[in-house]
């Protein structure tokens, strides 16, 4: 705690008291140490007033005081932290601050992406500060969220919708994702079992967790649902002898995946197939989806139990890898306007309605949360290294959006406001499961016999 | 299919056609071998009606054709099963027969114990017959059972009720308990690491299990909600050194916990409070509770919720350990009549009551469900190998009542119509969670390198 801070702190809330709007830049400085601020030129946008001081003050007692200063326009300074801030936020005129009032998830993302907002220390830490703030626990808020959940049971994603939700992330141009994605292209959480494996090491580590969990054995037929590039079904194909059925929705990523298939001469054990997971046939020993579900929409959870208990053989076995949360929610608007159109992430309670209907068993659930941070790390530092080559493709304002959404997912992921799932379910009646989980740790039990 | 058996039965089940009365005694045995059925005298009960015949069909019919055959009080044989059935029931009179209409659970559990109904090709597989019916996915079903389930959430356990409850179950006896349990009286659910482990062996194991999972390391405080007789907390004292505080309502557990405590030299490590889990007091670094969970009733989850959430420090563990099922139910009638009083088995979405308004971080879910079974199959068997202390006990009925609660466990189990789940839980915002799950296999690492 800064005495001089929270000194300072209700001068600018008291409303009227000009004193309060002598610019205390420098001193805002000396608490952020490391962090160069250039003196910026006189705003064009005149003076904050005590209006708009007492508004952001307001706003950020509203966000549960998150260790933020935000510098306005005309170099005020504004905090409610406990503690001395070593993030801040410059907002550089009165509209955007304004815009924060209606929605501040979305006018943030806006903001920041058109230049409004600049950030300081970081924007993965400022992310991680806001994000702190939302875990303080209220049953009060735990209701109000689960209504809120419940309402987006309304936005149903039809099989229209969903093609034109999945174009707009997916379908940007394949150049684009090898930039900085793994050079497998696998879009979803990795599996550091060593923290010290690679970005492509981990992608490789969670596809054989993923397969171990499944139980896949020489000659299974696997359905997967939403197979991005291929590269988990192909994976499997390769180093598990089975046969898979690859379903996406995304032309581009499978234009690529058929492509690859017939380079590695996989094209005979898989096949991927253009539609949407609704439209699945055929029965398999296994079903697996890494990364789609967020985009199936929690109305339609019931549907995806009853096409899977519809292909899944009496014995075989599903595993499900979702983004989740800790408790019923919706996602912030700026990612659901701006990066996933339909998303949404559930609780397990929310994913069990995919389960419970159908009597699934389910076996596992292991949370990978942190596993996600560190891919989301790797993924942020590859971007960034690749910042020539983005902005020969896309547009400054592009650029600022995917270091936003990265980097905001990177904090989301640490901060614990986002989780990782991965759930193992199958048929209730089915006694041919796996005795214990050991089996996923045969590998690092070899390692130990080879030391 | 056996065709004789499907032509018999339309026979027997069109009302007034007075061909279908003739017991057809001799036919079922042939598609019974090995089973025997000793003559039995006329009955005093007259002959049974096309009407009898004809509701114990519709019974069956609505039970799901379970592969099972019903021999009534006049030898007429009844099956609706597809298959030849190698389990039978003989319901000796017409009043038996007309109370299984009314509450087929509770009367068939009633009628078994005061010996008005036997069973033939034994009573954990025909359990399991009927069990294995309730299986049939239907959402319908969904529905109406999750409705019962929440009508169970009328059934307020005050601690009141709780205490009496759990007196009802647990005050009967120590002596019993020692005829049939491990020799550490575990009441739970084993953890057959290696599936030739003995009992006891596999008690020790799920003990080092549930350490593991909930973090223990030397210095920790750990609280236990529902310790039985101590096993699990005097196990955590003497081999992870941490201070444990215990609690239980059951007045005769705790007196043998404490000698046992006495006895060991752990008292100053471990304290046994009697009080309700309501009334925990302190904070502690785990929250550990082995098969409470199902006397807390499903209205109490979010105020012990509450509670593990007052008494976890920040970065504290929790693990809870439940008999459970795959879909929201109530557990049947008989069950809740005259073994469990007030129990109630979660599904995982309304155990999820307990974490999510917690913001808990829920890392790990397995379901042990065929440890279950195993470690009931051992009790069932040292019950019935200790009959002869168990009748200087108590009288036949109970001998009865508890041969049909172990057996029906065991093929409730086995059926999958009951799961076992171990939740392992974290505040939201705790990023000192262990990395994999490796570490709860470590002991299998070292028995493969000691190889």
């Amino acid at each position: 705690m800064n005495p001089a801070k929270s000194e300072s702190t209700p001068r600018l809330a008291s409303s009227g008291n000009q004193s309060g709007d002598q610019p205390p830049g420098r001193e805002s400085q000396d608490m952020l140490p490391g962090l160069s601020v250039s003196s910026p030129p006189p705003s064009p946008h005149g003076k904050s007033t005590a209006l708009d001081r007492w508004l952001m003050r307001t706003m950020l007692k509203q966000a549960g005081n998150p260790e933020i200063e935000v510098v306005l326009w005309d170099e005020s300074v504004i905090t409610t932290s406990p503690v001395p801030p070593t993030v801040r936020a410059h907002i550089h005129n009165r509209s955007t601050l304004y815009k924060l009032l209606i929605d501040p998830s979305l006018y943030f993302g806006d903001g920041y992406t058109q230049g409004l907002i600049e950030v300081e220390g970081g924007l993965v830490a400022f992310n991680e500060a806001i994000d702190c703030c939302t875990h303080v626990v209220d049953t009060k808020h735990f209701y109000r969220d689960r209504l809120r959940s419940s309402l987006a049971w309304l936005k149903r994603n039809t099989i229209d919708a969903a093609r034109s939700n999945i174009h707009h992330h997916y379908d940007i141009g394949n150049d684009f994702y090898q930039l900085w994605l793994d050079e497998q292209l696998a879009y979803t959480c990795a599996y550091f079992a060593d923290p010290e494996m690679s970005l492509e090491e981990a992608q490789i580590a969670k596809m054989d967790h993923v397969c171990r969990k499944a139980g896949l054995k020489s000659g299974d037929t696997v359905v997967e649902a939403g197979c991005g590039w291929g590269a988990l079904a192909l994976h499997m194909a390769r180093n598990y002898g089975v046969k898979v059925r690859a379903y996406n929705i995304s032309r581009e990523q499978l234009a690529y995946a058929r492509d690859r298939a017939q380079r590695e001469g996989l094209s005979q054990q898989v096949e991927f197939v253009e539609d949407d997971w609704r439209n699945i046939t055929g029965t398999y020993d296994a079903f697996v989806s890494v990364g789609m579900l967020e985009h199936v929409g929690l109305k339609n959870y019931e549907q995806l139990g009853e096409v899977i208990s519809r292909c899944l053989n009496p014995q075989g076995r599903g595993l499900i890898h979702s983004i989740g949360c800790n408790s019923p929610r919706t996602l912030d608007s700026w990612t659901t306007h701006r990066i996933f159109p339909g998303a949404h992430v559930p609780s397990l309670s929310e994913m069990m309605q995919i389960f419970e209907p159908q009597k699934f068993s389910v076996l596992d659930v292991e949370n990978l949360r942190l596993h996600y941070a560190v891919t989301l790390e790797h993924w942020l530092q590859r971007y960034e290294q690749h910042l020539d080559q983005v902005s020969e493709m896309f547009d400054e304002k592009f650029i600022r959006t995917w270091r936003l959404y990265l980097s905001a997912s990177v904090a989301a992921f640490r901060s614990g406001s986002l989780q990782l799932f991965q759930v193992v379910f199958t048929n209730g009646d089915n006694n041919e499961i796996p005795w214990t989980r050991a089996n996923l740790y045969a590998d690092e039990r070899e390692q130990v016999q080879a030391k």
